[in-house]
């Protein structure tokens, strides 16, 4: 077996089924070896960005490492912001990147790179294959790394040589780390603050926020009349109907701080103090009001569920669904008219289907009509986590791979959908169950808004064009039909409630352009 | 004056009137100045690739420096390849990068990146200005360098505090610094080189592909017999009538050899001995024959168009316009009948308009048909230097800017296209006379050559999914209206010669599917 068998047996052996990919030459060993396993499906991506935040998704939802394939050090750096978005997200994810062979990267040949610096940028943990003998135990370590310290990105480079030369030697599966574990010491000073009975919040984030962990919170909510809070971007919330209800964290600073005046004592499972996304003239980085004291429940690396359990038992607080949504609670639909962000979200809420995958990119046009989407059909929901946007139109590639029985949905603001809009081929070829709504205002509305938080003023009535997405307007219909994928616009709430209705009892990729 | 103010004082202070960006909040102040200053065309480019990649065209072809603003850390990951690229290039060019103020930054909010490490992998030099006060000066410096050592990449880090505050102290404009002078002893080796008879050629790259560096060049090849050559990816050439014959070293190791094998001394004049693009199992890195010794005249850094003048004067090569192409040889047109490659070069050698600008990615699709473009009207033309795809069709966009009056012609595979085509939307915006000729070939074909150099198979008959661009097809068409092109498709040798025809007498931007 060539270096390339042994790296994609490897992953076979540790139940490895998808490679989301954009190869070269330097790869084409691991595209033939893929090819003839038979038992990897290989995803093409037509640029990068695609492949990585497909996989970002995928390693959110899966439960089990996401793999990239990627050429050499420019397909890593065009992959870079949505492995960005990735680590900050905690996905499990393993780079496999190619590289020149050693006694070919002294010539410097044009696409020569020093990969693993530029790995370094959004990899926990970087591996560059030497030796032909050692790739099996070091692709199986790579492994092993993104399981680490509540999931990891990981980067395995392999220089070409490595992956045509014969002579590898397979290794064994290497056992998941056992996860870091609170000291009940710490556990203890938690339950002593819930005893005070201050006004209280936990603030939760990755594990957390899913199964156990999440039912766990929920119960200690109920109990003790703690709030539960998620941080504005977080990986992955279980939400709706049969989970507790957790408030998100507002994106604006002065608001976060506003709610945050009304808590004591301020409980961290798996997240960091709440901070301002971006700094401001005279603004505070900080969003939490110097009246409110912070405890570490559990770092991001440590066990929170295993530690909400041991906090559960200290306050003896046991039965069974306790702090979850009992009832579904739809919102009402819009009046007729035309389309506002806060009417298709009224409509997605109520027609949403059980189980739903959303990968939300919305931005200006869905934070603010969050909460409508409370207690509606239980559903998983994504968000951007690194702040890089054109991340979840691919990630919604991941989710609906990893989840082929779950609609997936995919929420995005026209401005974001460009970054990589070539994620709707992936979508075609894969002919994958995913319904994109994009949200048309044909603007970075986003940056319109910071402009004003900014108090920047320009000259002119007309808006500057480094802000404004029209001229041209972009037809979405046909950019989407142009990649495979049906498309249809609405303008008003009727046709949205129409389009999406249709949308969302199908079983393939469509897209609806909201006029808004 | 605010310190956004004074950085675009400065750039207008220097001639900058473009600048190529994609900006987000933390540059919000910079977008502000540069609409009020009404002095700076901004070119809104909807992902960083098309800004840095429209850069590279420009810069190229404008003969001063080149801006793009890109947005924090993770604008310029985005926006890293084309960067490469451009480095690869000695493209005058300089980025202006927002970060978060030095308060913030230890709070590691979520866009948090390390931008200096990020910007080293593709900037010759990176600035990060800390104070107010030597903003100005800064911003002179960074500009400075961006022409010295014949062309850099140079990066300007500005954290959204010196942006927004008061008090900016204008800078002097700084000079143009002196280029490194080659020695008159090697310029004397190289001369009894000559005197020596032996079968000599020059490699010529950058500054000795153009002006007059290329017509000294080819005055020496008349005068002593000597061959001219390129490498395969240079960053700019002037070819055609009135310019020097110059061959164009192949792609290929082993052809490249076979070219070289008849040449007993390589002089360089701004350019590295030739190297293999990659490494093959049992093959060499060098494409030069042990028997052929290399003198290098000018290092790249170096005024190789200086040294050529005094070699011409030791050679005693002095009058007019010798050694230059004095008359047209336009190609036989294709035969009717289905469209190939070598089909659609002839139609557009036959067809190129005096002075068009070619930014050219066919790589499978037009290497082979180099040659036939060879004595065609006088054109500049761009290739792909640091052998990152997904470059030229933004390459175009710059070059269009820089030279309103010429014709841009950008021929491009569609996998190639495919990686930044949101450029097609930056062109429709700015009204660009730009055609585009994308080779539909469904296919990523120069990685099945690869495939077959490599020696690699796969087991079964089908494509591998990984190299194969169908399923579905694009609709180029489509496509292109969607971003506001008009295009259309030719599938024969008539069609796209009606096609081209009318695309040359055009203005506007205008897409052709070559169907081959």
């Amino acid at each position: 077996m060539n270096g390339a068998e042994i790296l994609v047996k490897t992953l076979i052996d540790n139940n490895v089924e998808v490679c989301f990919a954009n190869p070269g030459p330097s790869e084409i060993h691991l595209v033939a070896a893929i090819k003839n396993s038979e038992k990897i499906r290989p995803v093409l991506a037509l640029v990068e960005g695609v492949a990585t935040g497909a996989a970002d998704g995928y390693g959110r939802m899966a439960g089990k490492p996401a793999i990239t394939m990627l050429h050499l050090g420019v397909g890593l750096m065009n992959g870079s912001t949505n492995l960005h978005n990735a680590k900050r997200a905690k996905t499990p994810l393993l780079n496999i990147v190619g590289d020149h062979p050693d006694t070919h990267l002294h010539y410097d040949a044009p696409l020569t790179t020093d990969i693993r610096a530029i790995a370094a940028h959004t990899s926990d943990c970087v591996y560059r294959v030497s030796n032909i003998r050692t790739l099996g135990s070091d692709t199986a370590r790579a492994l092993q790394a993104t399981a680490e310290n509540n999931g990891q990105v990981a980067t395995l480079i392999l220089p070409a040589n490595v992956a045509w030369e014969e002579g590898a030697v397979p290794a064994s599966t290497l056992p998941k780390k056992q996860k870091a574990q609170v000291d009940e010491q710490i556990v203890k000073q938690v339950r002593d603050a819930f005893k005070k009975r201050t006004r209280i919040a936990l603030l939760l984030r990755d594990e957390a926020l899913k199964d156990n962990g999440l039912r766990r919170a929920g119960k200690i909510a109920e109990a003790t009349g703690a709030r539960l809070f998620s941080d504005t971007f977080y990986p992955r919330i279980q939400r709706g109907a049969g989970y507790p209800m957790v408030t998100r964290l507002p994106y604006h600073t002065e608001d976060a701080l506003a709610v945050l005046k009304e808590i004591d004592v301020l409980i961290l499972v798996g997240a960091q103090p709440p901070i301002s996304f971006f700094a401001y003239p005279g603004g505070s980085s900080s969003s939490l009001p110097a009246t409110c004291k912070v405890i570490t429940l559990s770092h991001p690396h440590e066990d929170g569920p295993a530690a909400l359990e041991v906090l559960c038992s200290l306050l003896n607080v046991h039965e069974g669904n306790k702090g979850l949504i009992t009832k579904l609670a739809l919102p009402d639909l819009p009046k007729e008219g035309p389309l506002t962000p806060e009417g298709a979200m009224r409509i997605i809420g109520r027609l949403l289907p059980p189980q739903t995958v959303i990968c939300d990119e919305s931005i200006s046009s869905g934070l603010p009509y969050y909460a409508l989407t409370a207690a509606v059909q239980p559903h998983d929901m994504l968000q951007l986590t690194g702040g890089s946007i054109g991340c979840m139109l691919s990630a919604s590639i991941g989710a609906a791979i990893a989840c082929p029985d779950r609609k997936v949905l995919c929420l995005v603001g026209d401005g974001s959908a460009m970054y990589t809009i070539q994620a709707l081929w992936t979508m075609a070829r894969e002919n994958l169950d995913i319904t994109i709504v994009v949200y048309s205002n044909r603007n970075y509305a986003f940056l319109e808004q910071e402009m004003e938080l900014m108090h920047v003023v320009t000259k002119k009535v007309k808006k500057p064009p480094m802000l404004y997405l029209g001229d041209p307007d972009l037809n979405w219909i046909k950019l989407s039909q142009s990649m495979g994928i049906e498309a249809a616009q609405a303008e008003t709430t009727k046709e949205f409630y129409a389009l999406f209705k249709t949308a969302m009892s199908g079983k393939r990729p469509f897209l609806i352009e909201a006029m808004i």
